[in-house]
């Protein structure tokens, strides 16, 4: 006799680490799937780059094709799995598959932070769902408790630790007191760090979730570039000997803000308080530290990649949307609260308002500090604390540490641009957000 | 022309703080909610204990009842809320709803941990949807993380600080080096404690939550009165003092554990290595720590309590149930994996293997360390470190703190019992958990 269970069509873009990862947790969890949801979750159709390609999982041959066109078109294929990374592919394979009506699970961040709100309305227009939990860190159910837990609540801020990579290295250059090329050259044998560690390194990563997530968070459609990133490239030991002296400890940290005039978003390092919880995320973990109307504080923590992180979170995204495809239930509601996806304007960054660590570098001579505090105040720069290291050697500048009150950062940005034309500051100054 | 717009009933038992809360969200949210659901959530009748109360907000007099049964039996209410709090008159209610075939959403932990199976399986049986976010840790998304979240993801380990108060007192007690006394007297007058505040500070609410978790987490259907429950009263500042110099922090927790052979489960104070996240969790904040096989690590942080904080998880558990109702696919499916709810013994204590901080108060004389290390010896209790201060007054008692490797609990216990009956023990020996 036939089964009589109804079985839902999966095709996989993609078998690489997370692909593989899916596969097998496909498999390992058929009968606890199949007893939750009265229904039976199939693997019909796998696309891949090279079929001859020895894989992480044993998989039927018969399943594995190279036409990515074969898998979305396969009438038997109810959900597409796009695990193909870009934004350029993905968009075309993802748009065709919304077009044939299927629904889509993707881990893809940098496909949704340039075409999320082309997607979505696209899928809404079609009643397709597209789920997207593995898109930002992977271990972390952030984008469901955005859309679930808080669904009636509403959010100010989020700050969070979005990218393992970036994080590895700061705690480390935290715990080690290492500078940044030492450890990123270890991070990149360790297999931490990509050969070319840039999308990482320098925020671009985490700037793509960041767009995810104030997508999910604020309902908001941001221009992607408007986003300010600023990466790790310029910290150096002192900053992090310094950051302790204070009380910190520096975080890669991603932070977004609703305002009236449109959303604050911004990727950079920060120093946190020591004692913040977000300071005892290290190594390749993620967290983010939601601030809302009702809930007030809440954080989400876990691992931000990894092949079985990631492929948990894909295969949670199969199962709610087989969820709502059992239920007639389908199409895709990405974002919350009322208007859906208003284009909102990303906030000149000239007008955050927040504390700084200032550096300067300086010779040691008489009149100095008074120069730089005399620059300050003139841009209605308020000094909080001061520190100036005795003189080291006759020849060597000094380091004066400035720790700021909230400013503005375009009178911050005005004020170092002319003391780095003072005679007596040698290097170019660090600035460093405060974050708490 | 009159609206086509679908409505959905829901019926509230209680108007305390969360009742308010709840009518509050689902009025400030409506708009919203109609977009996201295509229906709207309307309130239809609130029972309430006096009817002449003056409430947290305002409310059509029309809705009150004091008649418990005409919410339930309204035919226009098809979600319940449960907010009447205590497991007996709230058992009778929610079997009530579950046999007319209504929904309930519930933030009662008691009930749960007591009457879970039995109202689960009732569920089942009538396709009705129990949902239960508030129940554990308001602001903390928790049960909808094991439910959905790691749904493909085995759960190996759930730690937790799941209590408010009892993380209130014992950070004060941390920061401040006060008795637990004076910590609890100033947290009655602040509010954060009940006047009677057994069900907190004895960890009878934490094993309440700690029972519901056990359920989600591992689909165990635990016997709530095996749960090992120690609460704070034995806490004495010197504890403190010790955990700090050896680098720890004293917390409430609750630990779940799949064996083998049953579910280990337990709520104790126990001292945190200070560079664990959990040991960052401090005031009245929550937090749960879960380790699973694909995943890993993840935590979820928040507060525990609060009006709007638990009201926000209950509106969220309207919103699945409404969602779950218009997709025609309501009916309980509260635990993960297979089989569901299989009766689980909990783990006699005795088997339990840990880390443990001992502190003994010995007279000052020659052969007592030997003696205490004979008798740990002899119970197969290796000694990781021993501190031993010196004399303070010639007729008072010296500190000796011992902290083991892991050691089995039965052991612990005996050799305790041996060394208490020793002439040169003269207090009861304090036993500390370590969890890291």
């Amino acid at each position: 006799m036939a089964s009589e269970v109804r079985e839902i069509g999966v095709g996989l873009l993609g078998l690489g680490n997370v692909g593989s990862g899916v596969v097998k947790l496909l498999a390992e969890n058929a009968a606890a799937v199949e007893q939750r949801l009265g229904a039976r979750v199939v693997v019909r159709k796998i696309a891949v780059r090279a079929a001859e390609k020895r894989r992480l999982v044993d998989v039927d041959k018969k399943l594995i094709t190279t036409d990515v066109n074969a898998v979305i078109d396969d009438p038997s294929v109810e959900i597409v799995v796009e695990l193909v990374g870009g934004d350029s592919e993905a968009r075309d394979y993802v748009l065709r598959a919304i077009h044939k009506k299927k629904h889509v699970v993707t881990a893809n961040k940098a496909l949704l932070a340039i075409h999320g709100s082309e997607l979505f309305a696209l899928a809404e227009s079609k009643d397709v769902d597209i789920y997207f939990e593995a898109a930002v860190c992977g271990g972390v159910p952030i984008i469901r408790a955005l859309r679930e837990g808080l669904a009636s609540d509403r959010i100010q801020e989020l700050r969070g630790i979005v990218n393992g990579t970036s994080n590895f290295i700061l705690t480390a250059m935290t715990d080690e007191g290492r500078a940044f090329e030492d450890v990123l050259a270890d991070a990149q044998k360790a297999g931490y760090a990509e050969a070319d560690p840039s999308l990482d390194v320098d925020g671009i990563d985490a700037a793509h979730k960041l767009a995810v997530l104030c997508l999910v968070a604020f309902g908001a459609k941001v221009n992607f570039d408007d986003i300010y990133v600023e990466g790790l490239r310029g910290l150096a030991p002192i900053d992090f000997e310094y950051a302790k002296k204070f009380g910190f400890i520096i975080k890669p940290l991603v932070i977004a803000r609703a305002h009236e005039d449109g959303i604050e978003a911004r990727v950079h390092p920060a120093m946190v308080p020591e004692r913040w919880l977000l300071a005892s995320v290290s190594g390749v973990n993620n967290a983010v530290y939601v601030s809302s109307a009702a809930l007030g504080n809440s954080m989400y923590y876990g691992r931000g990649a990894g092949m079985m992180a990631t492929a948990v979170a894909v295969v949670s995204d199969v199962f709610e949307v087989s969820k709502n495809l059992l239920a007639h239930a389908s199409g895709a509601r990405p974002v919350r609260g009322v208007p859906t996806q208003k284009p909102l304007p990303i906030r000149d960054m000239g007008k955050l308002s927040t504390r700084y660590f200032l550096r300067f570098a300086v010779l040691d001579q008489p009149g100095v500090l008074a120069q730089i505090a005399r620059l300050l105040a003139d841009h209605q720069i308020s000094i909080a604390q001061v520190v100036q290291e005795g003189k080291r050697a006759p020849d060597k500048p000094v380091t004066v540490v400035i720790l700021t009150h909230e400013a503005r950062e375009s009178n911050v940005r005005l004020a170092l641009a002319q003391a780095d034309k003072l005679s007596s500051v040698v290097e170019k100054t660090r600035l460093l957000r405060i974050a708490e």
